[in-house]
């Protein structure tokens, strides 16, 4: 793995070519953006925490059945995953109303919902990252039909695995951010990363102090302080839940 | 038609109650608003303009099968209708992207859609009409399943009837709002209005001169001038079109 060249510098990431055209080396860095880059600042140790964590997720997701780009990580803040063509669909999974859920509903924050709530947004930074409806993502042909349903059946699988496994964790899943991609088969992958800067994860043991039972970018976003040990407090939880399950 | 008292005074509407309490009257003003009322004005003429617009067509859509709010009209800005509890979404089917679909997905203005698209945006001043997915009307209980369904099928219907009417005035129709309500026995029964203040109508006649092109509300949206003229050449078209129909 020698003579690497960056072919993409994200907000939380570098991409790195490998000598094989079929795989790619993110790095993840410890810069941290929120509303849509407007806010920025660093997070010291994120990005190894983050790598950390996403690994052992994508570990285990694999081990139930659902392919991802995950292959392995030569160094804490490096995995090595498939390169995929991204589908530029943020997919959102809800099982507690926040965000931007909230203000676009007028649903109080921390309200149940009955149901996972699986949505879809632009996967572009100019327009904002809107909203998407699937008759919307049609006509940009975003995705086919299709793909979309097969997208919401994994997010959907993806969600029940992980509500277990932070419940596991003391921890409550909130909601999530998911980016799926399309290999050289054409086969959808799950991509990215699943990390605090990607899901909404409360602590149950706060679960009524709206400060306190922050354990993820909502911290940075929101000023909240205490940001790097939510973060190492989420990858300590998670290791452990890890190691007890195997 | 005595003794009524005012129910509900609107952006372009005045609801009053009338002796019998399935009916209603609407009484139309020239107030004209845009931009969630932060923009302010008046629009001479335009309360009798919209309303005969809205007349001859609620007439026409009932002859063709489809059950709207329209009894008749006592004054030229006066339209009695039947009460009906408003379903809180405002249906948008657009033809040409335009609006708000061109912010939120980069289409250029005038984008030709392949097939009509219809949306669905949460009538509320307060949360500034956000787009709505169906799973979002399910979650907030706007609507059933079975309701937006319905809606959706009478919106295309209408779609299709207008699309043929305004060709027939010389005009392209862009896209346009409309509001259902439920009658007492839980019908759905189309109402509000059908006018240049809630369609985008085109003149064919300067399709390529994109300001003089425009005979709608974004004359007064985007300061273009002739705000009167637009809505009267209008109703001068709709009343030649609906006279050669009979
Ligand atoms: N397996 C993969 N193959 C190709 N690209 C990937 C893969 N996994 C993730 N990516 C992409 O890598 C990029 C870098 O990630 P990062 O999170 O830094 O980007 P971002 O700034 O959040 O998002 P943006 O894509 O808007 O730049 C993202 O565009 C992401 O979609
Ligand atoms: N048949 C009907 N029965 C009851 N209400 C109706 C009927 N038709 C229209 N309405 C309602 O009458 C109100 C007045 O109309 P107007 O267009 O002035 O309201 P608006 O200011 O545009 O909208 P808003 O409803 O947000 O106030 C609207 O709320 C509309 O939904
Ligand atoms: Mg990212
Ligand atoms: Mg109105």
């Amino acid at each position: 793995m020698s003579a690497h060249s960056k072919l993409y510098e994200g907000k939380a990431k570098i991409i790195y070519s490998t000598e094989e055209p079929e795989i790619l080396l993110a790095d993840f860095k410890d810069d941290a953006t929120a509303f849509n880059a407007q806010k920025r600042g660093n997070i010291t140790g994120k990005g190894i925490i983050n790598c950390i964590i996403s690994c052992k997720l994508f570990q285990q997701l694999e081990s139930l059945g659902i392919k991802t780009h995950y292959i392995d990580s030569p160094k804490p803040n490096q995995m090595r995953v498939k390169a995929v063509k991204i589908v530029p669909i943020e997919i959102v999974v809800r099982n507690i109303a926040a965000g931007s859920l909230c203000q676009q509903t007028g649903l109080p924050l921390g309200t149940e919902l009955k149901q996972p709530l699986v949505e879809f947004y632009y996967k572009n930074d100019q327009l904002g990252d809107p909203l998407l409806t699937r008759d919307r993502i049609r006509l940009l042909e975003l995705a086919t039909p299709e793909q979309v349903d097969e997208i919401t059946h994994l997010a959907l699988q993806i969600n029940n695995f992980l509500i277990d496994f932070f419940q596991r964790c003391g921890i409550t899943l909130v909601d999530f951010k998911l980016e799926f991609g399309l290999d050289s088969q054409q086969q959808i992958l799950l991509a990215d990363e699943i990390s605090p800067d990607t899901c909404r994860l409360w602590d149950i043991s706060a679960a009524n102090d709206p400060d306190r039972r922050v354990l993820d970018k909502d911290r940075f976003r929101r000023d909240m302080g205490n940001v790097e040990n939510a973060y190492q407090e989420v990858l300590n939880r998670v290791l452990k839940a890890v190691e007890n399950n195997n």
